[in-house]
């Protein structure tokens, strides 16, 4: 497994701004993952209180977003880091952008759950849409694991949940169009949910955008635009020839 | 009207690199302002060839994404920018990922395009989602002139055109849902429209997002998850601090 290991610096100030900046991120991650389950626990138990609290916090994650991206600007005007290190900046400017935006699709989902919850819920309290919304989550905590770490091998296994995610998008929005057929007054509930699916699948959109800037980070290799499989190989092929 | 006025620099060659990137991401969003275009164009004509162009040129995009942010790092890397340069650099990285999100939705609105082809077309060719359309491919076009002119004041008319682009998505929403309800037929094809509504909602988003960076860049002040008039009434209030 490879792991970022980190060079010794002209001065400890650099290293412990640049600790400092990636415990907020981190810190950042954990309050939009927080935002994320409340959103869908808020939804599958019509709990409006808890949505409406979702929705108000997320003031606080923007917050962050502005303060996290004001010190990496301080850092590279102070600091002007080279190599690994600037790419670490650079990487959590970015990574911060993916992180406010998954918490605004936990704040629509939290919407959605606030209009849902005068309508009678259906037994199984949405079920395939809070199986999607495990499968994101897990997603997000692995990516943001992986960025912690530093570690390569676990970001390159977040694109992996793709598929699952697009089944059960899939899966969601047939079901939605059959019972909007059947009942056409099951019509605007159907609509949200679809809106809902499509929330959380951009939700992994975003967990995977984290990941590949832990590749990014750790190798100086943009896989953006880049199948996971052609990574790997790119990478095995660097490690064999011992350039890793 | 306030604009940029760029200070001597130490080295002429970094004041090239810093146009020579400004240039690459105007052109970067030149092709995306067509492909939004075409993409508009394959919907309202059914011309699948054209939506098929569109899908095809995505792949222009992200390697214009990655070639710029590869030169962006390379300058924060060799030239150790300050201030503004800094700001302008940090502000294209952040241009271009929306620029290439830009480019992602009106991919989506092509393949909408591609499956409503084979569909008959309604006599309106789609009037409200084309009205909607012209509105974001304005504020689109509004953000990058005032990104490449630095042109504050440009940059915060942007978010003023928001009301009128949500009056007329909740407009087209209402509207399908009718549709739908009067006709389960019409079901899917009014999914796919709503799917595009939306891609053109978050269209208008994008560009906002990359008119506040022209604030950022040229105050150092970020405005995201600001409101406009709030705005306004802070750097109105510098402008007579004679502090701007």
């Amino acid at each position: 497994m490879e792991k970022h290991d980190p060079s010794p610096h002209i001065s400890s100030r650099f290293n412990e701004d640049l600790e400092a900046v990636r415990a907020h991120l981190l810190g950042m991650g954990g309050l939009v993952e927080e935002q994320l389950r409340r959103s869908l626990a808020s939804l599958a138990d019509a709990d409006s209180a808890l949505a409406g609290e979702v929705v108000r916090n997320d003031a606080q994650v923007n917050g962050m977003e502005l303060a996290i991206d004001g010190e990496c600007l301080r850092i590279l005007a102070t600091r002007a880091p080279a190599a690994r290190d600037l790419r670490l900046i650079v990487a959590i400017i970015k990574a911060i952008t993916d992180l406010e935006r998954i918490g605004d699709e936990a704040r629509k989902i939290a919407h959605i759950a606030l209009r849902l919850a005068s309508l009678e819920r259906p037994a199984d309290r949405y079920r395939e849409v809070r199986h999607l919304g495990r499968l994101v989550e897990l997603m997000v905590h692995e990516a943001l694991d992986a960025f912690a770490r530093m570690d390569v091998e676990a970001a390159l296994r977040v694109p992996h949940h793709d598929r699952q995610v697009d089944e059960e998008y899939e899966s969601i929005q047939r079901q939605c169009v059959t019972f909007m057929m059947e009942d056409p007054r099951q019509i605007r509930r159907m609509l949200d949910l679809t809106w809902a699916a499509r929330a959380l699948e951009r939700v992994g959109d975003h967990a995977k955008n984290i990941a590949e800037y832990v590749v990014y980070m750790v190798h100086g290799q943009d896989i953006r635009h880049t199948r996971p499989e052609e990574v790997e190989d790119r990478l095995r092929s660097r490690a064999n020839a011992g350039a890793a």
